[in-house]
């Protein structure tokens, strides 16, 4: 049996990019639907990481779409670079005026969910999408399959992936969920998540003779660190005190504060745009158009900007008529998209040694790490990229 | 038959390098010989390419070794970038308070030789370095071979290797002459020398889908232009018309000014640095320790920044009987060094198009360079390196 919902804009993926936009569109009155093929208990507790840029705290706080990011958020005037046994902080609101905020994705969706259902809007956990139909038309369908296995014919104005980055919406799109520009980098991340203390007061990124390391922070009592390792590493391989050396001698400097490890995952590396981010009345956002290494901490921030940029162009097609901004939108966003792609293999490929790269490289490598660092001009390059650039308005 | 010759410092090779050290160590009161295999008129009649930094001016007025340099060269206040259609000019005394000189290196070349010549130095030309020896003694000599096939025994307190990439030096300080760290590059310039006015004011760097070309100036009368080719490209193999056509495919929204071809050459890519810089008593500066691809225009300041270290320790060395300055030579040389053979590098990598690059590194560098043109952090980190840092003390 086959239940038909209509709406103005079916939104595929409950991550923070479907959930903001459903957010937006209902403040200026235009209606959606929200499904993710996953509960909301899973959705709002697997740890997620979260360095907020300042443009995605002021769209979180002037929205309303979440005010427990001014209370409990931590803010993060800079980060720590290590290389060549010494340690470099970079002051943000020194270079740049702007901070960074520590409050992990997972917090953000639970103040998303909370706002939806509180304003009674129609979102649906445990619905999976199967494709999406009729996106050269003026109302496409996305054809899902809830838990008790009925049929839902959700048919709308505009369809909108979100839906991370084994999208469905992305076949309708695209034509095949793998088309897309794709880089794989020959290293991963070994990451953990211990009960102790913090270790620093900001992030450090390490960049050591055994490898990368970063020590990044999730509350006051839980801690989250990576190493860099084999994509093809066993992470039930290390004893914790294996890990623990592992972390250590990386940041040669600093005393980590060890605790019990309760969870322990391998990363893998990867860049992806899709090749298209919307066809006809089908567009893309968030994971569902563009991957990034984790090391710039650019994945959800680049996900808001996307919704920023989509939110006004549908304003515009539905409420005034006006399509330009959706077919501008693709070309916009791609300008912001490739911008923070490349600061995200550069703050890897500068800080990771890669298994193949020869002596020659792992000089100049630091060689690009002291003119960074010894350059207030360096520093605030990298800085105003980490903290985010302004988000772009359609011109 | 062997003629013994004794000074205070043996100087292989009459390039900027070798030259400006003997210039220098005069003014100190420090005898010195310089040695070289070419022609004194091969040196100054082969047309090279020459952008000083302004640490590099000041060196060579400050200490008389150039005047013509203040009255003859262009000073150069910017460079423009040119990608995916647009141009961006960056203002180097507006990011950085400093300028670049086009002053082509064999008028530099002129000036130091006429110099010390009017000095009355012993400056040799056609005298080949065979050998040097007792690197680990206090009294290190070069065995060479003069035009008329004899002997030269050059005994010294200190041997310079300022002998270029093909380094005689290198053989004693490394154990052989290819000992180093090493980077190849999987394309190569064709570069022209034409009779035209100048097409542009400063230089235009220019990446595009056909590759990259580089506008650059010579005179009023002679330009030196250059677009990315294949390394095993035949220089004979276009015809003039397909020079001027390559070349202005590769800079949309610029009209070249044409003129006939004299010279035509290929220009390989290659970094390198050797293992090391100094064993005992002989030590290498310039060409001799590091070659870097031509794109940030830094091998002459490099080798003159050496020659700025080098004889301040040799000073010590010799009128102080202090060795540390020299003892710390190599690692004080090659914190710029590597700098200037990361930038190099960026420089080449963010503006070529790699003959193995995927559609993703394609979309990658566009967004680097974007990312750097926007940012005028990113400007300024860009023209800070290329007007050079400031030249390393000793502490």
């Amino acid at each position: 049996m086959t239940t038909t919902i209509r709406t103005q804009v079916a939104i595929i993926g409950a991550g923070p990019a479907g959930l903001l936009l459903s957010h937006l569109l209902d403040a200026a009155g235009i209606d959606s639907i929200v499904i993710d093929q996953r509960s909301r208990d899973e959705i709002e507790h697997t740890i997620r990481a979260g360095i907020l840029e300042q443009g995605t705290v002021d769209v979180l706080v002037s929205t309303g779409a979440s005010t427990r990011v001014l209370s409990e958020a931590h803010q993060h005037d800079g980060i720590e670079l290590r290389f060549d046994g010494g340690g470099h902080r970079f002051d943000f609101p020194a270079l740049t005026g702007r901070s960074v905020w520590l409050y992990p994705q997972h917090e953000v969706l639970k103040d998303l969910i909370g706002a939806r259902l509180a304003a009674g809007q129609d979102l649906r956990f445990n619905v999976t999408a199967q494709s999406v139909e009729g996106a050269e038309t003026d109302r496409p369908h996305v054809i899902a399959t809830d838990a008790d296995g009925q049929t839902l014919d959700i048919e709308a104005d505009l369809v909108v992936g979100a839906d991370g980055s084994r999208s469905v919406a992305r076949v309708a799109v695209c034509g095949s969920s793998r088309d897309g520009y794709f880089r794989e980098y020959p290293f991963a991340w070994f990451g953990i998540l211990c009960e102790a203390p913090p270790s620093n007061d900001v992030l450090i990124y390490s960049n050591s003779d055994n490898g990368f390391a970063l020590i990044s922070q999730r509350s006051d009592t839980v801690q989250r660190m990576y190493f860099q390792c084999d994509p093809d590493a066993d992470p039930d391989a290390l004893t914790e005190e294996q890990i623990w050396e592992e972390l250590q001698s990386r940041v040669p400097g600093t005393t980590l504060k060890e605790g019990p490890i309760f969870q322990r995952d391998i990363l893998r590396f990867r860049s992806f745009v899709a090749h298209e981010m919307r066809r006809g009345r089908v567009v893309l956002i968030g994971d569902a158009a563009h991957t990034v290494p984790p090391t710039g901490a650019k994945g959800m921030n680049l996900a808001v900007a996307d919704v920023v940029l989509l939110e006004k162009a549908i304003r515009a097609l539905l409420l005034e008529d006006d399509e330009r901004p959706l077919d501008r939108y693709p070309e916009v966003a791609s300008r912001r998209i490739w911008k923070a792609q490349h600061f995200s293999w550069w703050m890897t490929s500068m800080l990771h040694v890669a298994p193949d790269a020869s002596e020659f490289d792992r000089r100049r490598q630091l060689g690009e790490l002291r003119m960074v660092t010894e350059s207030e001009a360096g520093r605030a390059y990298l800085a105003e990229a980490y903290t985010g650039w302004p988000f772009e308005t359609q011109r």
